[in-house]
């Protein structure tokens, strides 16, 4: 017996370069079925159902949906809202009064959390109901994954920006920081390591959330490294801590103010750069210390794209319509690498994924905590997609010198 | 009579994503005539030269240099220096004793100054000299010029981020602030405006070093947007001041602290975008505002080169060759658009450039002076290069409420 009725899709948290290629894909398979009677497009997310704020996706054209398939950031917009259980509960109801039966949400370790709770309010009802999590992040941090939809893309925005950054460093030099995303997880900023071709590239030292970030050890890195190269390139997260776990732009107080409250300030997203500058600045007597905090663009600059990213961010999206609607069941969708290069998908209980938080490997970072290991390179350099362009050097051999 | 002996290239100032273009065009057409003995190329631009630090260039492959050209950021290195009259004077008998005929330096109008007076050393000796300065910045500041070589890209950068960071903006609301390069023409920060499609897109406002910052109708203009479109994106120029020239970084005081000397914390690229969004937090209480400073990614990007700036860039370098030796010229090379679009590469006089800054014209900028106008968009749109590509929306309609 076929369920019957509506499928729902919504997309929640931070936007990403391919978020829409998963949209695109649940609605293209879903509309194959005919058990599917609409298929609605919640706005805002999970506010979006709370409020019945629906689009009617069975009437969007083949053509459009291919266009916002390559569009980014989510556009059926998105939310913060972290619901508990009596938002899920309310989300629900509505769900029940459009007979919607099958819920797709594209989201992060939060979204799948709502997912699951919007799932047992189901179960509780004894009302036939299909919720399947489409995974979603440029963090790259949810459990049992090789990796997310969305990393591969942010990945090569950061790879492409410290090639161009090593380059403009390497013709003027100086100490250079480039401040990456992500909070808990590293494997953004470690993506960094991509843009190095010869030796002598930055970036030269990278700084993770997973390893504590010591300040003196930091100081000598960059000195050795400035001693060696005459410059240096450095590419650090926005999530590292001390030893304590407390934020290292708090620890960096003797070089910031703090308001008539007493309050340190951290607002803006430039704080954490500048600190370090000054840092560098004052303790090494380096006058060139330049830091860029790449901020939103990681995570929606369109013409830099991985085709693999936008490839899988597809297919999991098709994966929903699929496990859902062929085969009854609810699930979190996962990544799973089975060859070099290839990947399946495979539904893992929703109950697993839900608001963890997967870390690098060990196996990633070096010994020094300070870069990324060859076998990183290796989990990496698929996901960056093809035609990822490196740059060259005049190699043209040097003139005697005739004056002197 | 043919003027025989070597050419020398150099690279001067800030990077762009075609510098090598130029550099490579000048190498491959001077490599045509039987009368150039040698190509060099000076290492770290003008400072090269005095240090007698010199590649041969005339042995570098074909492939390789089309590689170099497709490269960001100066291969030959850059440097800073402003050289005076002793520094150029220096620079030239050093080109002398090499038998150094032909000198093509590719850079700003700091770079055509030296160019200028290094070819009045040579007037000065009576020693047959030709002199070219190869126009290249992306402050698109250059006098007689209809644009610049390297500002189409940075301008293309601009713009996509803007495209990025709006679906962002939309999906999840609030005000962004992104501040743009350009410390006294505001041509790179106007480039935001290609991002827009639809009427409600941002960038919503836009400000420019050619207009006097008022904070008070800033925060005015801001309110104004922020109540029709319950969102703001606004592009900056970071070279903004007051009615009085004063930096506004340094008049947003009361809201930034001072140091133990009492100087005002100015230090680091992120500043004034942070100090704006508190500026605009503390006095709208709107609770989500974000800045990013693009900083050096727009100078070096390599994945969002304008393919029309690709080729005036090499064009450029080709014509340095044409005119010093075909013609037996010095000049700086300018860039006329003779038709829409269609440009003409004119000799102007190296006096006439050197050392003049080109600011937008009123005719660009819109009469409340924070936007741009129609005309800007169209001198804009051919130097972003094809295949700009803009985001699609849904365009399904609501569903009927049927709970409330």
């Amino acid at each position: 017996m076929k369920l019957q009725g509506k499928v729902v899709i919504a997309q929640g948290g931070g936007p990403t370069a391919v978020i829409n290629q998963s949209l695109v894909g649940a609605i293209l398979e879903s509309r194959k079925f005919p058990q599917v009677t609409k298929i609605y497009g919640a706005v805002n997310g999970i506010r979006g159902i709370l409020n019945e704020d629906f689009l009617d996706l069975t009437q969007e054209t083949n053509h459009n949906l291919e266009q916002v398939a390559n569009s980014a950031s989510s556009a059926l917009l998105s939310t913060r809202d972290k619901p508990d259980e009596a938002y899920c509960a309310q989300a629900f109801q509505v769900l029940k009064a459009h007979d919607v039966r099958y819920f797709f949400y594209i989201g992060g370790n939060d979204s799948s959390d709502t997912v699951r709770i919007i799932n047992e309010k189901a179960k509780a009802e004894n009302y036939d109901f299909r919720a399947i999590h489409i995974p979603k992040t440029i963090d790259n941090d949810l459990v049992l994954n090789d990796h997310t939809p969305g990393y591969g893309s942010a990945a090569r925005f950061v790879a492409e920006s410290f090639v161009g950054a090593n380059l403009d460093n390497r013709s003027l030099p100086g100490v250079y920081i480039g401040v990456v995303m992500g909070r808990h997880a590293g494997f953004l900023t470690a993506a960094a390591a991509m843009a190095k071709k010869f030796p002598d590239d930055g970036p030269h030292l990278i700084y993770l959330p997973e390893r504590a970030f010591d300040k003196e050890k930091f100081l000598n890195d960059v000195k050795t490294t400035y001693d060696k190269y005459g410059r240096c390139v450095i590419a650090v997260s926005e999530g590292i801590t001390d030893r304590k776990g407390i934020p290292i732009i708090s620890t960096l107080t003797d070089t910031v103010e703090r308001d008539a409250h007493g309050n340190v300030q951290l607002s803006g997203t430039g704080a954490l750069g500048d600190l370090l500058s000054e840092y560098i600045k004052k303790n090494l007597k380096i006058g060139r210390v330049r830091a860029d905090t790449f901020g939103y663009l990681q995570r929606s600059f369109m013409p830099c794209v991985s085709d693999i990213d936008q490839i899988e961010a597809r297919e999991v999206g098709e994966k929903a319509a699929h496990f859902a609607i062929w085969h009854n069941i609810d699930c979190s969708i996962t990544i799973q690498r089975v060859g070099d290069y290839a990947v399946e998908y495979k539904p893992v209980p929703l109950i697993e994924i839900a608001a963890k938080t997967r870390l690098m490997p060990d196996k990633y970072i070096n010994s020094d905590g300070n870069y990324v290991t060859e076998q990183f390179l290796s989990y990496c350099r698929p996901l960056i997609g093809s035609g990822f362009k490196q740059p060259a050097r005049l190699r043209a051999s040097k003139i005697e010198k005739i004056l002197r």
